[in-house]
């Protein structure tokens, strides 16, 4: 008789789906992000920069994250990369099997970077490993100055966080610096980079700290 | 034997608690409005304002949810009301059992209008009734156009939509009347104010609102 393995809860069972989605990864050569942020802090206007500046040098795939329409999938369907859209249906993040049933769709040989942009949602979302090698935090500084006290989570579990809309700093009563020490005192081995995705200032370093993840 | 209630789902049990709130709160001729929104859409600004405006008119409390910190809770307090805090400790929404437990420590009785300021998520919050008169978005231009359509069950249960930080807008790429017509074909019964919770514009028109409906 085959053992019967109880999963504890809702997590473990999302960990060991996400263990498997990692061994997947490795196995093809795969990078992954997860990218993560409240609505509106600009994820896709970002990935519309990086993915033009970067898909000469990798073959990069995008899984989005959406709770209704393929608004943000058809924003990237323009570079010409397999861009893959789970639409949730009301779920406010994705999960290591949304992820499982995904890749399915893409050709992992074929691919350097996996991008996954999740649910608008500062909290959930980061509770999630859907078997990425990197979690990547975005908040926007219109967001206000108390964004880290308020969700360290999201601070905690990834590993660089881009301050982005920059452009709006003449006119907010925001300290950027304060806003960058606070996330740093939640996480002290977080690389922070100011952007503008609008603009496309600070997008270099991004780029830099993506490809020298990538290795 | 008595007999034993079967509690289909979370949502069904969270109803029921909910149902046991209003009732409370009738009896006690108190108004509840449920604000809900996007991390730093200005939920606590907007409240500075509306308090320090209506507070020789209403008897007010707040009830605060936030994750982590009583930051909110301490920038109400100057205001000598009842605030009282709930911590969700990593939870992403308000639920009608944590408003049962909190006015516990309340006097109703004394109460006209019960502000609850929900967790910053434009997802999960939406999804729970905590036993409220009205629920109320409030939505940063800041966050972009698309909102609307991406997050749509915001804007169909709420009965008012707060569309706030208005004095960004010279310097955002953002047609507010897009924003507007998106919102009102998701709920056209829902309606909508220009804010600025910063410099107060707009905020006469939200207070007449809330009196009207407090009746």
């Amino acid at each position: 008789m085959q053992e019967v393995k109880v999963i504890k809860n809702v997590l473990e069972a999302n960990d060991l789906i996400a263990d498997n989605n990692r061994k997947l990864f490795k196995e093809n050569n795969v990078f992954v992000i997860n990218i993560i942020s409240a609505p509106g802090a600009g994820k896709t206007t970002m990935l519309e920069k990086t993915i033009a500046e970067l898909k000469s040098k990798l073959r990069i795939a995008v899984i989005e994250g959406d709770i209704a329409t393929t608004r943000d999938a058809d924003r990237l369907a323009k570079f010409d990369i397999p861009v893959v859209q789970i639409n949730t249906e009301g779920g406010c993040h994705l999960d290591a099997n949304m992820i499982a049933n995904s890749i399915r769709g893409l050709n992992l040989a074929q691919i350097d970077l996996l991008i996954i942009e999740n649910v608008g949602n500062m909290v959930c979302p980061a509770e999630f490993d859907v078997g990425e090698n990197s979690k990547v935090s975005i908040i926007s500084i219109a967001e206000g100055e108390d964004k880290p006290q308020k969700y360290p989570l999201i601070f905690q579990v990834t590993d660089v966080c881009l301050v982005n809309k920059m452009d709006l700093k003449p006119y907010l009563d925001i300290s950027v610096e304060n806003l960058i020490s606070d996330i740093q005192s939640i996480n002290p081995t977080l690389t922070t980079i100011k952007i503008s995705a609008k603009t496309g200032d600070g997008l270099n370093e991004w780029h830099e700290w993506l490809m020298r993840k990538k290795g």
